[in-house]
């Protein structure tokens, strides 16, 4: 099953987590603090962010990216799926039960 | 080789984490603070969690696996493994080393 | 597309982040702040370390790798490879531009 490794500015990733849950497109999300480095017009910059991991099923995984993209509000979202080699069968079935 | 997604409580984490090491179930253990957005009893709540990303030999992976389950708090615990595509030789070499 | 895995001393993260991104070698990395548990000289440790999730190309991992070896402190620095099973094309499209 998938993780999605989602970067959002820190002042929208707890809606965000939120939103994905309460619409049952992800059964959980665990939001970390990070410093991002990156190119800007030119310069290298470091900003805070959230790192969003968001656990979904393989089929709920378009559904989500969807919705990231629609609410996420950068142009061009870090959005990449992760998928597990193997996980405890009760943690699978509950993400499962999770997702609408 | 893989890597053990596990998330726990903040209170038992560095426990959890020293014994994974002492008892060469784990070369290493990077811990990370996270907040965690689920549905609990109908509520979308969040909580203050710890992600332990848990560095293993593919043999060793099963009694791991095993002593998590065993150790940790939670009746469904997340525990995911994700394999590496690529790693550097010695820092594989220094793994395989530390586990029994 | 590669997000290489990395950990680091804190006091090493971030200028280590800015070279790699002002080499053009890593489009953008998110820097994690952990406690890593592992064995030194027979005792079981925690340390504070940084992980450095850093995102290049396939093609620009070998050199990616090579620089991150150069510039590490560690004789044995953690460094691993995981490949996304699915991304956002328009992510994708900016680390392709964003690497030489």
């Amino acid at each position: 099953m998938p993780t999605v490794y989602v970067t959002a500015p820190e002042s929208v990733a707890a809606e965000l987590a939120e939103t994905l849950v309460d619409e049952r497109l992800a059964a959980c999300v665990n939001a970390v603090g990070c410093q991002s480095t990156y190119r800007w017009e030119g310069e290298v910059i470091t900003d805070d962010e959230t790192i969003l991991l968001i656990k979904t099923t393989d089929e709920g995984y378009d559904r989500l990216a969807e919705r990231i993209e629609e609410l996420h509000p950068y142009d061009v979202p870090c959005l990449e799926r992760f998928d597990e080699a193997e996980m405890a069968d009760s943690f699978g079935a509950w993400i499962a039960e999770s997702i609408d």
